[in-house]
């Protein structure tokens, strides 16, 4: 029987290796014998405005699919857009299965977060309240770490390992700058609810690097004046403290640290309050309280764009739930989010498997209290154990003319302006 | 004749390869015959302490020498110390000169920028007047590159191809993440008076991205309204501005960005200005103008530390000026910085030779005008092919469990302090 085509699209906050899962994606429907992969632009959202690729228009080769798996950020666009409840606007569902069953989409896969598994869902019941025939799975995607019943999601890996080479780095630049001086540096890591890359911070901590000296993720009540305290005590012992903390650390009235700075409560599409400035507010009020030299460092969005230090497990298991979400529906399935299980620690093996969507959705994954030390202000040595496979071997960039090279689609099509 | 020892000293900010400078430094008087190669730690004010060490402790083999120009900051750790004029304080200059006559010092090699070639300068003449033998020699260091005479520093082009990756990195993220969505980023780069840093985020336009919109550098003066007007501009054409600056442009009255920022005024211990916030002082800006979405991002001391970014060009030449400084002081040289002559842009060459230091001393090197666009808010393609070949190849990291290693003095000797 002939096969239909595949639609694919990326949702949410972008990472090292999203597009590795493209990849995969692309590359097991063309193995498989799918007639055509079209990519959304800008996920649902500019798929509603018919807005997509036929994807073999820019993936012409496997050193174009190599290259796309080195390429930070969406290939395709994203966008932060939630379906409405079926019973609220049944038109939407209609457009879409118009335009799926007009371009003869056999399979949808959405490469996403939390929030994307909440549109495979509603997409899949819809299907079964209808009776169409398409399939719809979910590809886990996100450096924050934060989805339920996968070991870990892809995106996960090559951030910590980002996050733990540049925290050892500027740990090496405080040591090598310190003589007769204190000096307290702040480094605040991505994670709203979960700790998941601050705690890997300590993964810079080994033979050559004692590690930030605290560590505080937003599951554990943060106090300013104990930390506070803290450092202070520290600095009797040392000259040079380095802290890392979430941008999502609160206090016990629940008010986030980022929020005490005036004018920073701002939200986003899905009322998440967007967060930045928790660490120059403590190394402001460290630098009042204390009288020492104190520095803030955010890894702001280098964090999940840095396909440079990408970690190879990490973009190959990418690419491998890519391929995995193509198996599943090739095979009959859906409404699943394609998982990652862990089948051993060392050597680490891993396999695919996949879940019901509805166990997913919206649920949040957050570290484990007993991962994080009775203090609350470091992860312990189980934490290490868990995310150190994840950041094993690199995936080294295609340099060109000094720089990594990407496979774009020239998305603003925009030159020769100021000169340039 | 019996060769004596080497004292070599490493000064002010950071870099990505300042140790690939001591490494050669090291291998170069161990090859050469010198007896001992002492580090200074902490520069000329640990010196002063008689805080040093003997390398050979250390540098054990040549897989220690490579580790050591793969580790980023400074292995001996750096000061800022500025030595008085000889004729305020004869008492340090008798207290230094008897320490070097005490360890048999033959040569004294400082790796530093503008700062440390002044104490070159100070020592040697010390040495003339007194008719001391030892022989002085600068080894030019700076992400900055502005020091004179050179043709670049080592340290530089690191920092340009962790800028340019980066800066491309961060476009491609903005690119991903902007449907129906207007946004600015604004990136802030060091570079207190000189704009080579700056000027590097150009490395990023190619075929496969579009560069940044807009760069800003410290030569020329900056003109808030007219910026805000020209983001505008842009933003009636496309979604997604990106826009680069200095920590150190001034306005027309000569007032610094990041000084527009209530309570932003603090010096080091040479009375420069400590500069941060440009970025978000303009992306706050420009926010409340224009009512678009904003984000600041700040490449902070990753730029200077990156040394998993390293380029090849810059750790080899940072290694072979080291090197240089050896071999001019064997040959009986005093008194001089190497400098790096360039001989060929394509295929790029490069060679070492030395210049008087009285002519390096505190003379800072800037972007010339005509390398910037009419408008002041652009580099040239006279830059590009400036910088371009200075960014090339890469000096792969030594992973081990998955993050960069580096070799140390485990400087702290601080553990086991909350639970780590």
């Amino acid at each position: 029987m002939k096969k239909g085509n595949v639609l694919v699209g990326q949702s949410g906050g972008p990472t090292a290796v999203i597009n590795s899962s493209l990849a995969g994606v692309f590359k097991t429907a063309m193995d498989r014998g799918f007639h055509k992969v079209y990519g959304m632009r800008y996920g649902i959202q500019g798929f509603l405005d018919e807005q997509y690729v036929d994807l073999s228009d820019y993936i012409k080769n496997e050193l174009d699919l190599e290259l796309l798996k080195r390429t930070p950020s969406a290939f395709l666009g994203t966008c932060r857009f939630k379906l409405p409840a079926i019973h609220e606007d049944k038109e939407i569902y209609e457009r879409i299965f118009e335009l799926l069953q007009k371009m003869d989409i056999e399979v949808f896969v959405y490469i996403g977060g939390n929030d994307s598994m909440d549109t495979i869902k509603k997409l899949s019941d819809y299907a079964i309240l209808t009776g169409a025939t398409q399939r719809f799975i979910g590809c886990p995607k996100t450096i924050d770490n934060d989805l339920a019943l996968t070991d870990h999601t892809p995106g996960y890996g090559s951030a910590a390992k980002y996050i733990g080479t540049s925290t050892k780095e500027i740990i090496r630049d405080c040591l090598g700058f310190s003589y007769k001086k204190k000096n307290v540096t702040i480094i605040e890591v991505m994670g709203r609810n979960a700790g998941w890359l601050t705690g890997a911070t300590a993964l810079s901590k080994g033979e050559d690097c004692d590690g930030p000296d605290m560590i505080y993720l937003p599951e554990v009540v943060f106090d300013v004046e104990k930390f506070t305290n803290q450092v202070e005590r520290l600095l009797k012992k040392k000259d040079v403290v380095v802290v890392a903390v979430s941008e999502g650390i609160k206090n016990k009235e629940g008010t986030y640290i980022c929020q005490l700075t005036a004018g920073s409560d701002s939200t986003d599409a899905f009322g998440h309050i967007q967060m930045t400035g928790t660490a120059s507010y403590l190394a402001n009020y460290i630098h009042e309280k204390l009288g020492c030299k104190t520095r803030a460092v955010e890894f702001s969005t280098l964090q999940r764009a840095a396909s440079h230090l990408a970690s190879r497990i990490d973009v190959n298991e990418a690419f491998m739930v890519g391929g995995a979400a193509i198996k599943a529906a090739d095979e009959g399935t859906s409404g699943v989010m394609v998982v990652i299980d862990r089948l051993s620690d060392d050597p680490y093996q891993s396999s695919t498997g996949v879940y019901d969507v509805h166990r997913i959705a919206n649920g949040e994954k957050f570290v484990p209290r007993e991962w994080i030390n009775k203090e609350g202000n470091y992860v312990t040595n189980e934490f290490i154990s868990y995310v150190k496979p994840l950041i094993q071997g690199d995936y080294a960039p295609m340099l060109v003319d000094g720089l990594p090279r990407h496979l774009t689609m020239n998305a603003t099509g925009y030159k020769d302006v100021y000169g340039k």
